[in-house]
């Protein structure tokens, strides 16, 4: 039996400002869960229709299934949903083979593929400009498919993170270098991605020691931009076929 | 003033037996409904909030912004919604260049960012099986951003076009040939993508002539494979290139 109070808290971690508040975040589904048990993640609390978990440690309730529809952000809800603690944001490495960094995403899907193409292509971090979206947003923890476990992700002031990084920068533009025939800087290099409206912002721009953009081959100048994921994903597997 | 009737058959079009019923697709905002108005496709009405278009034919409505809700399939219903009628299905061409072939792709978002890549790296047919998700629903149209009107779609058996056509055929699976490193047929070549959960169907397998994949560099095993939108990016980007 679930009680006022633990609906009230768990659906106030819908909000940014209550997730920094209580550090806890929100996670659904067995598979997705599951992951997170194994990984280093901290379980508070888990509310299942079953005893599917068989934790040893931590607290777990047993729930009706429309007790998991009042606390559930899905329309279906899952059969399983979990409380963890958001962990302390680890110190940024100064130096690493390849980073990603994103300027103003805000949509969370396209947060939660480019988490989850970070984990398939080996990113060791995610730097994250202050004014993303929050990695722990139920829909980017949907979105990240679990991801979320194996990928570092670091918010911070990108503008100031930038101005101190010795790593060579490329910027993703509609117009720069042909990333298929410029020679790329995979060690110590890092790749921004803009926000889907407005690009890289004018406080980052001058950061970038390289603008770089995949050419198009469709007929019509009237093609809208690749969506930033779909972008980021062909960037990163050109870095990374080198 | 909308009538009741209007607003029952708008809201109709949202099914996919009903929009075959009419004939009719719907499409959101003013900058997609000016791509649709500049492309071949026929118009049957505009719906916006003052005179935007100024279109000398077909049907154009000036409605208030509740009257906009009630036919918007959208959150926050844009500015403008049109009723466009569904082209006729174009003849298959025997060979092309490079096509896309769909099998079996169930999510919205997934069909509209493929057919927006589409557009981006000019593939001049997709060929959907007749179980991948109408290319005329809504949350697919809102999707493309446009790119509906530039890319050849077409539904059909799958598993019999396959069979008779002689082009080279490509399936992406998560074991096969490094997609980086083997030699690509770019011309008279198909690449096809299977269903979100369960890959390319048993009946398409067959045609497959060369399985490829796109390596992974993440440390875990554990890493879920990219998204059907993602891979398909990283596969047009790698044999365009070339």
């Amino acid at each position: 039996m679930l009680s006022k109070n633990q609906i009230k808290l768990i659906n106030s971690l819908n909000k940014k400002k209550h997730r920094l508040e209580h550090g806890l975040f929100v996670t659904e589904g067995v598979k997705v869960i599951k992951e997170f048990l194994k990984s280093s993640f901290t379980l508070r609390a888990l509310y299942s229709v079953a005893d599917i978990f068989h934790i040893e440690e931590g607290e777990s309730h047993i729930v009706s299934e429309k007790e998991l529809g009042k606390i559930s952000n899905l329309k279906t809800p899952q059969t399983a949903l979990a409380v963890f603690e958001i962990p302390k944001s680890l110190p940024l490495q100064a130096t690493s083979p390849l980073s990603l960094a994103l300027d103003g995403i805000r949509d969370p899907g396209n947060l939660g593929t480019i988490i989850r193409m970070c984990d398939w292509f080996g990113i060791e971090q995610l730097i994250c400009s202050q004014d993303t979206v929050d990695c722990y947003n139920p829909k980017v923890v949907q979105a990240t498919m679990g991801s979320l476990v194996r990928v570092k992700i670091t918010y911070t002031d990108l503008n100031s993170f930038l101005s101190t990084s010795s790593a060579y920068t490329y910027g993703a533009y509609m117009t720069g270098t042909n990333v298929y025939t410029t020679d790329l800087e995979t060690e110590n290099a890092i790749i921004v991605l803009g926000n889907e409206a407005n690009g890289i912002s004018t406080a980052v721009q001058p950061h970038i020691d390289e603008r770089i953009s995949i050419p198009s081959y469709g007929k019509s100048q009237g093609a809208e931009s690749l969506n930033v994921a779909m972008a980021g994903a062909i960037l990163l597997s050109e870095f990374k076929r080198r």
